[in-house]
């Protein structure tokens, strides 16, 4: 058997060929729109090959009107279109200490793709909501096995019935103009905007409306905040909105730049809308001075940011962004620790060799 | 051009592929001597085909007899054996934070080997040393260009008096029983017991005995310890002698283990002979048990621990292992900052998963 990552752009990263799991080099991190072949990928399970023409959309459940959509008849409801960032939700795992579970993310989970579909709402008013409805599961395609779980399982997560009717919440057919790739769920995903991207569930193979919480192991064992001591005698507190965080693509950890004028840029992004700043520092954190933000194209887009240093003096030194959002939330010096590293947004730091001019 | 990773054991973590290195899985690191496949490897510049019959070495420098050594004549001087692990000095930098620069080892860059060959003291004596000898420097074959250097330079690391006449301090043909490997430096290295790896020159081209301090970009630009906030404008502190550190080869990081007995094990050191004894916590550092030590087989080798953990509750751990030597040392809960993250000796950490009894 060929394994996933047979294929991949050599530019990613790739953390795991089989499920492929890849993620992009820091200094790539430098576009309003990451291309396809360079957008993260984090599958659980093998990519699954669907063929358009004999897949389907069942949605059933409390529905008054179960439905069964095919992909032609996806493609002629209303059309619509978002901005919209993904991100892992184990993404900046590698540097907490003490040690996560997990594969090593360093960065690179991250990017920020023109979406086009259909509104998940959209297909539910179809189908006719009912009053019990307070879910939504949303089934792909790819199975396998999981570590802590037993017998195959496919992968599938739920929305809430807020999330789920937001019409921004879309069933996407298209990335970037062009139809899915197979790595990212063709023929048609979820993408939930402002979440972390483990409910953009992949290779949909059914929706269906519960009249009760959906337990399930990637979205009750897995995709959790299991905090240090946990004993697993009570639930653990689900993964959900992305936070607020930056990172720097330019310069990259352990860069050589020539003393002088040094250009500090990076990506801003939040789960709450736009950013209201970025700060950069330079001195070990003890003054911070306020980068140029891009502004936000979309409310669930990356902001690019810029700052010019003056960096006059050769020597080794440490330099961190820091963003706010206009909610308020900044990022922390640390994260709190969870078993799994996720929803790391700690304040990103890049040591940089500032070197004499020749 | 082939790289140099190309012929590398497939079982090892490859870091770079020229220059090559390499480290070994942390579940490999269960065994008293590494074999010389499973030897991690850290060149600094692409490995130097040296023929030995075409080599000899020179001792030059502050001493009476400037001499000229065959490959032949060096293994007719008085042999000597010593068992001595060896640690790369960036070893366990990747968890580091903030993130320092270099390589990104997790814990791989260490070994213990049995070596054999001629005490550098040996070859000094027949030189005759001056008194004006005050250091003794070991030149490698292997060259190149290293950021932060201008030009060509060869790999080159000088030692005091004190430890070049110390009579483990080895000129080692062998390996375990076999003539050095290519990539661990045919056909002669300097292996320099309680040091980390640094000092241990492979592929020697030449030895000088100085009257002055050596300058060198890799002794005083590069493994030295550069603190935060460093102006550069006074010299920073070089790195030398191993410190006592212990680490978890089983479990692994984010290891399955049925509830029940889980033996728990793995390897201990220091740079300053034995070690006294290795505590295990499994409750978040609250309380710690000692785990059984075999004896030291030699002052410079690691010592494999073992404990037996009652894993009785199913639930989400860190297993944390600590050693403390027979000076008192012990590993700290985090280690003092620098920029590229040397002599990491932080009480390693594993994350673990106990699930129920099927």
């Amino acid at each position: 058997m060929t394994a996933d990552g047979d294929c991949i752009n050599p530019e990613l990263t790739t953390l795991s060929r089989t499920p492929l799991v890849a993620g992009v080099p820091l200094n790539l991190l430098n576009t309003e729109v990451m291309s396809n072949d360079r957008f993260y990928v984090r599958n659980h399970f093998p990519i699954p090959k669907v063929d358009a023409a004999n897949w389907s959309l069942p949605v059933s459940g409390e529905v008054d009107t179960p439905l069964n959509i095919s992909y032609q008849d996806l493609k002629e409801l209303p059309r619509h279109e978002v901005l919209a960032l993904l991100e892992c939700a184990g993404n900046s795992r590698a540097g907490i200490q003490p040690p996560i579970e997990g594969l090593l993310w360093d960065h690179g989970g991250v990017g920020t793709a023109g979406w086009a579909g259909v509104s998940l709402c959209t297909v539910l008013e179809r189908a006719g909501l009912r009053s019990t409805a307070k879910e939504v599961l949303i089934e792909g395609c790819d199975e396998g096995e999981e570590r802590g779980a037993s017998g195959k399982l496919n992968y599938a997560m739920s929305l809430p019935m807020e999330k789920a009717l937001h019409p921004d919440t879309l069933l996407a057919y298209e990335m970037n103009g062009e139809p899915l790739p197979g790595e990212h769920g063709f023929p048609l995903r979820a993408v939930v905007p402002g979440w972390f991207g483990m409910t953009s569930v992949k290779w949909i193979k059914s929706i269906q409306v519960l009249d009760h919480a959906f337990v399930g192991y990637h979205q009750t064992s897995y995709y959790v905040f299991v905090p240090e001591g946990a004993t697993g005698d009570r639930p653990n507190e689900r993964v959900t909105s992305l936070r607020v965080k930056s990172l720097i693509s330019h310069p990259v950890r352990g860069q050589y730049v020539t003393a002088g004028r040094v250009t500090i840029e990076g990506m801003a992004w939040s789960g709450n809308g736009p950013i209201d700043k970025v700060e950069i520092s330079t001195d070990d954190g003890k003054s911070w001075q306020e980068a140029q933000i891009s502004p936000s194209p979309s409310p669930y887009a990356w902001q690019p940011w810029k700052y010019t240093w003056e960096a006059n003096s050769p020597g080794n030194y440490l330099v961190r962004s820091r963003a706010t959002d206009l909610k308020g939330d900044t990022q922390p010096v640390q994260t709190l620790w969870n078993f799994r590293g996720f929803a790391n947004n700690a304040i990103h730091v890049v040591p940089v060799i500032v070197q004499p001019m020749p």
